[in-house]
């Protein structure tokens, strides 16, 4: 089953902030909802909000009133600010409304056959996402010696995509190929995406592994228990520095510290060469009850105050590669990322001319 | 008021499990009790373990049933065996013990005058306690400029100790120093002691401070946010290395990174001049219900492994330097830490002449 998807003109998704306790689908079909699922985050993870906001693009030109090219051009352009403005940090988000805009813009076609043309592309977001993440999954697979130890951190499994995920999509792979892998699962304060969601993919897909505080993983890595670290992201910048769930900076300094490699696993669709450095993307700050309530407990005093941000930058020069479906990218980020997002795009282009 | 203190032959003690939600005390009046409040963390903090466990040792000795100095002795050893056993890492509980049956074994008394000296050495230990994290407090505010930014992680204040604090007592001493700092509390990973203790001490004493996840502590110094990071220690060997609360390790592999100077604040009590490095610190590992159960809610799947040290080691070569109520202490730590602890040892002789 795939974390969200299309289904009887509505957009249904896995309700995450109930797992692991609560199994729920919930269904949006207006675009406004489709941008309160994303920043309430029923639905998270980079590549599955891109994959969401698709089909919010596909919804606006199915629920628009317009009658003609450029009423409907209009609508979908107020649609892609309102999905846009849902969370900042995952750029995943702004590149899946732009190439849904895009592709309108670039069609002479009248208003049925363009909200066809649109629902198409939006499903092939969503159909890449699920192959790309297979030959990242694969690509990554080759980095993770049999016998490994892997620190993860946050969720960036199945339900973190459309299906088989980014940096556990790695451990899939390892898994397929029959290598014998243990997972070190950061439970990954404050919204715990680690504990919830990591650990129940991988006791459901039967993947050995131990829950930990974040705090444990530098012991871990300092008595030689940790062999690989890997991550998702939510942006990467042109020069290799790479945003992620908060925590991932910390991690990555200490691996490197003791001389542990780290690994980014991201779709193409991540990489954001607009940006030169890490200092240009626009960090989230999510509200205190995620940092002061755990469910109904309160585990600090009322009124304390608190600072909660949602994601860190972590400088390029801890990460010893990033892994994408077009290849590892290894520094000097600058040009490697470049060709992997020109192959990426390639493959987009000649993809669309075969339908 | 007292974390723990002497009243009506019992131990009585501020139930830390409870705070900040509810205040109640609780008393004890056995050795196995203390024990107990020691292992499910009713006490916490290195040195208010210390002056519990002295406690403990002066309740042994009222209600033993023995008539002479031998029977006594023996039922103190057994004592300190049930004592020590407790919690392995905060060396703090075997040093009280050792003092109180070392003073026991000394002393040429009948059974009764015994009773009295080891209740006056338990009450001698508490006392010193206070006027120790004062003394530490003072030399530690020598560091810490006026507007600083400071990181603390745990709990070391006023509720880790008898009263006052260590790396806590140094921000309490900046106060009373009229400077004026910020606290930006880790909020501690799996037990919650920043969250729960540290902020609820900070408010009421008014101290201006934000409560951030642990994970955040990073994003904080690499963005220049932070000017200091302070923390207790449950033990330091004699080259400098210090065992203190899961999460120090990371907290000061990420602060030296950033340039950024790094406290360990502890009495000499907690100084283990008989371990030569960290690697021989015992590291406690905790119940998996800690990480998976927070109060009645449930973050994880059931049934998920788990691996819960509640400690780790920082080596020396992270830690700036160590505040100590004999002065400050600096590399290297293999001559400065054994000169604190001869001075400190010299003022207990001098005080116990005085008595």
């Amino acid at each position: 089953m795939r974390t969200v998807f299309w289904e009887d003109n509505k957009v249904k998704m896995i309700d995450q902030r109930l797992l692991p306790g609560t199994f729920v689908l919930a269904e949006f079909d207006t675009v406004e909802g489709i941008a309160r699922s994303i920043r309430e985050m029923y639905v998270r993870g980079a590549p599955a909000i891109g994959a969401t906001a698709a089909f919010g693009m596909a919804l606006a030109a199915l629920r628009s009133q317009a009658t003609d090219r450029e009423g409907l051009l209009a609508d979908l352009r107020a649609a892609k600010a309102t999905l846009d403005a849902a969370r900042p940090t995952a750029v995943n988000l702004s590149w899946a409304t732009a190439r849904l805009l895009t592709l309108a813009e670039q069609t002479q076609a009248d208003v049925d056959a363009l909200r066809q043309a649109l629902l198409a592309e939006a499903q092939a977001v969503a159909d890449e996402d699920v192959e790309i993440n297979r030959r990242m999954g694969f690509h990554g697979a080759e980095l993770i010696p049999d016998g490994a130890n892997v620190l993860h951190h946050c969720n960036t499994g199945a339900l973190a995509a459309v299906d088989f995920g980014t940096a556990l999509g790695v451990i899939y792979a390892c898994q397929e190929q029959g290598k014998r892998i243990h997972v070190w699962v950061d439970e990954t304060r404050p919204r715990l995406q680690g504990a919830r969601l990591t650990a129940w993919e991988l006791m459901r897909a039967e993947v050995p592994m131990h829950l930990i505080a974040d705090n444990a993983a530098g012991h871990l890595m300092r008595t030689g228990q940790v062999d690989v670290v890997i991550f998702g992201a939510d942006r990467v910048a042109a020069n290799g520095d790479v945003a992620n769930k908060i925590g991932t900076y910390k991690l990555s300094v200490v691996a490197k510290e003791n001389g542990i490699p780290v690994y980014a696993v991201v779709p193409t669709s991540t990489i954001d060469l607009n940006l030169p450095d890490g200092d240009h993307i626009p960090i989230e700050e999510r509200g205190p009850e995620e940092v002061t309530h755990i469910g109904e407990t309160v585990i600090a005093p009322e009124n304390v105050p608190v600072y909660n941000p949602a994601f860190d930058v972590t400088p390029h020069r801890y990460i010893t590669g990033i892994v994408t479906e077009e290849g590892v990218c290894y520094p000097p980020f600058t040009q490697s990322l470049r060709k992997a997002k020109e192959a990426a795009e390639a493959r987009i282009a000649a993809r669309r001319r075969q339908r």
